[in-house]
């Protein structure tokens, strides 16, 4: 007798270094290709796993989230734990529930957020370190992090981003932002990884969607900003000129994390799933 | 003209997963090892590099010293850049200086500190995530940390900590601890790694010495009071008992990071140094 089909969908968490992005290429390594092959070690899919952000090489994940549907006999939680004991050590499946009828993790989507970490190691700083190296950009000075934020500011709202980023497939360059906002973090000696010394920035950015490269590249037209090279508000400009030309160059993937994908209650499947 | 031999003492941080430990071994990639290799490829090394403290395979450094005889003309700032540069990216030298005549980074230590992180995923969390991984022990449940200070204050002072760890070449087993402290840190949605969530709590000890796994089997043995096995009094029996047998078995390594050794004045690097 075959196992009836179930649909099911995920929160998933990876350290994307090793992973040529989230997205199924031939002949590379991809999130999506070790979550489907670890699947398919197991148990037979019925078509492709499909994620909520198609997130760049290098870029980490603590909120992922997917849908698949295969074939499976036993408990959800036992598909979980079938899934992560076949899952290289890099990729968690967190989470994991009966999918609502009809729901996409991609375009079911409400609000996506993002973070992005810098560590500022100007100063009396000791300089790049390898215990944050792997989730933090290091830049060697310092930033005027009242300026990134009032640039920032002038980035919520709906506002056409084509200078930040490409659409896909002929999608507008039109998105919504609900927040945009760089936060210092004094890095305790007590936190992880336990150093002591230089601060973090995290900007948190949450959106209903975003163009590729968008947040990469917003942030590194706000450090021209922390940096004194631009003022505030030739983040307006930029933004309004529409051309890619005029942001300055994307930061590094590393420093990036899909933190949350937010779905509306009736498709929301942490609250409908089984 | 033979460049002039200079010793230098230097502080490196390194991500320990990759390597079988700081001290040089037949075969293996070590920490040590890959800091001559560096340096002899683009200069001549006279003698072995030293270093404060041996970490075990799979152990981290913020705070390691170093020192190390080498023929070099010009300055100790452009001996650091170079190092540097020769380097892989999971080790850093942080800090480069001349050495004060009769410097040992092992020898002339008066303290050292390591930290150990335990990330609870117990309760309402999401369990294991790759992006705490790499620097913290994540365990599955919820720990009485009151209890677990009550413990560690016991082991504060000059103590035989025989029970705990293993002494190198015929030293005696006496060593003084000057702090063994818990500390619970909530994860802000906003440190590295950017994630929200489960309580992370870092254990500070610092010492004039210790012996060989003698940090992860206190943290051992200190998670079982945390746990409830044990009553925080039970370490004080285990410790009188100076049998290995008796403590519990040691953390894994990967939570834990030599943070900093400190010299007395007239042997600091960081006071004396060029």
């Amino acid at each position: 007798m075959t196992p009836p089909l179930r649909t099911v969908a995920g929160v998933v968490a990876y350290d994307g270094t090793d992973y040529h992005g989230f997205q199924v290429q031939v002949g590379v390594p991809t999130v999506q290709g070790a979550l489907e092959a670890a699947l398919a070690s197991f148990t037979a899919l019925a078509g492709r796993l499909a994620g909520a952000g198609r997130t760049d090489t290098g870029v980490h994940a603590a909120g992922q989230v997917v849908v698949v549907t295969v074939a499976w006999g036993h408990t959800v939680a036992k598909l979980q734990d079938a899934w992560n004991a076949h899952l290289p050590r890099s990729i968690v499946v967190r989470r994991l529930v009966e999918a609502p009828p009809g729901f996409h993790p991609r375009f079911s989507a409400l609000w996506r957020t993002y973070r992005y970490t810098v560590v500022e190691t100007g100063g009396d700083s000791l300089g790049r370190s390898p215990l944050t190296d792997r989730y933090a950009w290091s830049v060697p000075r310092r930033l005027d992090v009242a300026a990134m934020n009032r640039a920032a500011r002038t980035l919520v709202g709906e506002h056409d981003f084509a200078a930040f980023g490409l659409p896909t497939q002929g999608e507008n360059t039109v998105r919504c932002i609900r927040e945009a906002e760089w936060q210092i973090v004094t890095a305790l000696p007590s936190v992880t990884p336990p150093e002591p010394g230089d601060p973090r920035l995290v900007f948190t950015i949450s959106a209903n969607g975003f163009l590729r490269v968008m947040v990469r590249s917003v942030v590194g037209s706000l450090l021209a900003v922390g940096d004194g090279h631009w003022m505030p508000d030739d983040i307006v400009l930029v933004r309004e000129a529409r051309d890619r030309r005029r942001a300055a160059p994307p930061a590094p993937p590393h420093g990036l994390t899909l933190a949350e994908v937010v779905y509306p209650d009736h498709l929301d499947p942490w609250r409908t799933g089984m």
